[in-house]
């Protein structure tokens, strides 16, 4: 298999691009626009041909490369059945299988940072988006986030996994690149409650300040079929 | 395997954490001053005894956690024969191996970017500090740095390991993480020469400014076992 993880550092978003085999096809997670010449280089480099783009949810912190991807690779787009991207190519919905040659994707519905994240098992491996981060969770205080639909995601499904599954998430901000759920059971600070109610106040007490990308970043992310450059925000 | 890729992102470093399982004794390669107890953290949550810390050369953009390391848990701290740091406590050379429980590293002597540059061969993958960067080689032209060495170390040891074998850098400056043998053999703009002089007259043409924290970070590697903090320079 073919296993990359792109770091992009102004947002520190990581991104993941997957292949059974070089000459073969491949797919792309949390694309970032400014990384897609990148992207595009390394597939010609790798021989594999784009296949599927998909984003574990509507970004507020990074102008994302679906609509560049899809322009230039005619790859289909893919997110959740419930994003406000409204020209995505493929909706997924909890339990679905996306798929490209030799390799697939399960599909988790896990809410709570937004109302359209998915996060996405595959093998050994679980790519958590903004849902749960290496020693962190993602802010549920926007874009019908919600505290309580993120205690559901995080405890009734992701913490179901194998402990041993190891956990890509959509940014780290401190340098870590991976981590597993059992390790993120013991040791995530946010993931040290006793109820959903104790979950809800902490997240309450977070008053982070907006992404600085937030006012371009959604209204952009929510048109990407219909832009592939920051130049036209 | 645990195994970690941690990222500096001042200076651009990846650190390596390397253990055979939870409870048992772990390995760092290039840990950074400044990250230490990031690395200490993570040791204890992951319930391992660090025996061996290990740098790939003398860095020059960066302070060594290797003495901060030592002082805080007692380890060895291991580097080329050919170095500088004068109280490093193992010195290995080409056929060595760096043993700790469940693994080993191989040592190949890679002089070029310094003269105590050495790279690590780990089963499908080798650390190549600043010998081997993904689609980039290192710096020559200074610490009795050769690219005439560094053509010797590349063509003739690094690029005879198996194409599949995974490249792990020191650093890496445009969000890339990892890379193969293959990759670079083919990728690498620096590797496309048909000649050691070729090559010398390519580094030759770099002229590159020094590193930022080089008049720092040089006398301050050079004394590792001296002085585990910042502070004291």
């Amino acid at each position: 298999m073919i296993f990359r993880q792109l770091f992009e550092s102004v947002s520190c978003t990581y991104s993941y691009l997957l292949a059974s085999q070089r000459g073969g096809e491949a797919l792309v997670i949390d694309p970032v626009l400014e990384k897609v010449d990148r992207y595009i280089q390394l597939l010609r480099e790798l021989d594999l041909r784009l296949v599927k783009a998909v984003d574990t949810h509507l970004h507020a912190d990074h102008i994302t490369g679906l609509g560049a991807l899809r322009d230039r690779t005619r790859c289909i787009t893919v997110m959740g059945e419930q994003t406000r991207a409204d020209i995505v190519s493929m909706r997924v919905s909890e339990g679905d299988r996306i798929e490209i040659e030799g390799l697939g994707l399960d599909v988790l519905y896990t809410p709570g940072h937004t109302d359209d994240s998915c996060c996405y098992v595959m093998a050994d491996r679980v790519f958590t988006g903004d849902t749960l981060l290496i020693r962190g969770t993602g802010r549920t205080d926007f874009q019908n986030g919600s505290a309580r639909d993120q205690y559901d995601s995080l405890f009734n499904k992701l913490l179901k996994l194998p402990e041993e599954t190891l956990v890509y998430p959509a940014h780290d901000y401190k340098g870590d690149t991976v981590s597993t759920i059992g390790e993120e059971k013991g040791c995530n600070p946010r993931l040290q409650v006793r109820s959903v109610e104790e979950y809800v106040a902490l997240m309450g007490r977070l008053n982070l300040s907006n992404p600085k990308m937030m006012d371009v970043a959604v209204p952009a992310n929510m048109l990407l079929a219909l832009s592939g450059s920051v130049g036209e925000w």
